[in-house]
């Protein structure tokens, strides 16, 4: 399966956070919170150049994505999938996924950062609850 | 860091569900659901050897643990490490770590199941919030 099916979908089109995980060069996980933006069947995360999962995508496209219901965590969806890493000179994505949190994104947006937009293209997806 | 920091113990010392992260022979990372024991200083997962993530940590010992506080996406509790793996063959820890979440044991002991205790090593210790 890689798609989401109906019965969890309301852990990824709602505002919960997930779990981004990448590889590490040591062959070890790495796992941080992250926001996201899924619209027109398209995962998205925007991150910034300076931080290790921007590394561990760059060198190895493996990643992991997994929603856990904070209110039932027997339910849960995972997508395991390749990343694809675009630029975002004009950092859209992260404008988009902050007002969708309700969120001011001038809160998040600083000059100085390099942002990209990692697009997660699912090869496995896996729901359990 | 390697030790859990006082200002997130209560995340792990809790009857929290954790996402624990495997690396599959294609490098992609796998992700699933799961209850623990943490116990002098020790942290400890019990799976049956049928597993995807037991085969995914007996060739490949690195892992991933991960607990967000589902009353605050904003702290999280990141665990990097190896894995060891040592039977289980009375089932011991599942018993311990069902008891903890008030849970009757037999609901999850069956006989043919193969258990093993996964010990996680830390090889570095990430807070946030």
């Amino acid at each position: 399966m890689t798609t989401i099916p109906d019965s969890h979908r309301d852990l990824i089109e709602g505002t919960h956070t997930a779990a981004l995980v990448t590889v590490g060069a040591d062959g070890r996980p790495q796992t941080t919170a992250v926001w996201y933006l899924w619209a027109d069947e398209r995962l998205q995360v925007s991150i910034t150049t300076d931080r290790q999962k921007y590394r561990n995508l760059a060198a190895r496209p493996g990643v992991g994505f997994f929603v856990l219901d904070p209110d039932d965590p027997w339910r849960s969806l995972e997508i395991r999938g390749d990343a694809s890493i675009t630029p975002d000179p004009e950092q859209e994505l992260v404008v988009a996924i902050v007002e969708k949190h309700g969120g001011d994104p001038t809160d998040y947006l600083r000059p100085e950062d390099e942002r990209v937009i990692v697009t997660i293209h699912p090869t496995r997806v896996v729901v359990h609850g």
